[in-house]
């Protein structure tokens, strides 16, 4: 069953996508096809949009679903003349909030994201910060970490870090457990000093195998014993040094991370 | 005026934080504590967080805010009994749609975020490409690339190309403007054949200083008149090769992405 889903928003849309997106997978037998129509901010766009969206209900001969995020009511007015399903996420609960907070909302656009010059500045500096330190480079910078992620190569390391810095500014470091490290059998010197900002990632022998194999088709590196070998040692050493650690096979990265700041108590803000 | 917000999920919760902080930003006076509570998905948790939201009540002396995405309804009906003003998602949402969709919705829990093994290896595919390409390495990849970023040093290349790659899974390489490429006043020529990739970034030369002068202080780099030396050439160089360029300085990562994808007609589609 296939469907067409727009998210319509004065600003990015990302709100509205996220949410429309969420929503519609809670019906599995659902097949979409996703239309984001972002800076939707005049009349004359929103009629434009409206004519789109009729298309399409003419060509697939059911209405499309319309998730918006519109802060201004005469544009949501113009939307909501449309042949979709219209579900505004702002329209619903601007209404009970005002109530609440006995103020009315300032109906201005775009104020979703961090634009504030001291936000976004620790953002870029824990994006910098996270390259700078991936893939155990400058250890050196490990004081100003807020987290070290530590496991074998291709855990998912780099990835998580990359997220969290970008989604939430923290300052992510990474540490691939090496050959050198698996055989003294003990964390690695230089990571002691930091035992409260550790945080290991592990995976299943199966899955990792599958991933080196793309990169080093069979290599030593690939092999599936090498991989057995590597993750026994490696949960070995998180059990005894008491280091936190996450099978991070059957989860996306959006897991990983939340999993990682709920262990470590690391509040997440959104920026 | 003070408010705790509580975004609350049997899943990451990251839904309800970006929903419910876009809500939150409509009201400017309010400041807001977040707390976000992930993986409330049995009742004994539930309850537990129904006590922290009552605590908070009788603490602040006003209700909390607490927006949820919560599929299971047994659970949010006990969510329902705490003394926040409660906003949730999906109860708001599903009905309409299970309506119109004529099926019910499969009430499964954590589907929001790519756990699906394709998905996943495209998106770590596209980290991996861009971290490999950034500050104009490998260009001998550019023929893989689905963007590519030009701009002169700190205009905000290297965290839009990690964000596209994060989130869209968009394989975007980045190029920097240098002196010599300013002094030749024409596109580097390993930039020639992927023209239709090409995007510019620029910035206020104010706000470039500023960003350079934190890195490099009362250097020649950092100078204003530099600054506005090479913005003014590149901007050119932009024009005059017909490349489509945006000036960053007043927008967040999210609408600079936003508004390149749209540039350049490039789907956004939610992994």
């Amino acid at each position: 069953m296939k469907r067409t889903a727009f998210f319509i928003s004065d600003g990015t849309g990302i709100t509205a996508q996220t949410l429309g997106h969420s929503l519609i997978t809670q019906f599995e037998k659902i097949e979409l096809a996703q239309t984001a129509l972002p800076y939707i901010d005049t009349v004359e766009k929103a009629q434009a949009a409206v004519e789109r969206i009729n298309h399409v209900y003419e060509h697939d001969g059911q209405k499309p679903l319309v998730f918006s995020t519109l802060v201004n009511t005469q544009i949501r007015e113009v939307i909501n003349t449309c042949n979709g399903l219209c579900l505004d996420f702002f329209q619903t609960f601007i209404g009970p909030l005002e109530v609440e907070l006995a103020t009315p909302s300032s109906h201005s656009i775009g104020r979703s994201h961090s634009r504030n010059k001291k936000e976004y500045t620790s953002r870029i500096d824990a994006i910098n910060f996270t390259l700078s330190t991936d893939d155990g480079v400058n250890t050196h910078q490990y004081e100003e970490a807020e987290l070290i992620l530590v496991g074998v190569s291709r855990s998912g390391k780099t990835p998580t870090s990359l997220y969290l810095a970008l989604q939430y500014g923290i300052r992510t470091a990474n540490y691939p457990i090496t050959e050198d490290d698996l055989d003294s059998n003990a964390l690695p010197k230089v990571l002691l000093p930091y035992r409260s900002k550790l945080f290991g990632l592990t995976i299943d022998p199966a899955r990792l195998h599958a991933i080196r194999n793309e990169r080093r088709p069979s290599s030593r590196y690939a092999a599936l014993a090498q991989c057995q070998r590597e993750l026994r040692i490696v949960e070995q050493l998180f059990k005894h040094s008491n280091t936190p650690y996450l099978n991070t096979t059957q989860l996306s990265i959006e897991e990983i991370a939340t999993k990682i700041m709920i262990s470590l108590g690391i509040e997440r803000q959104l920026l």
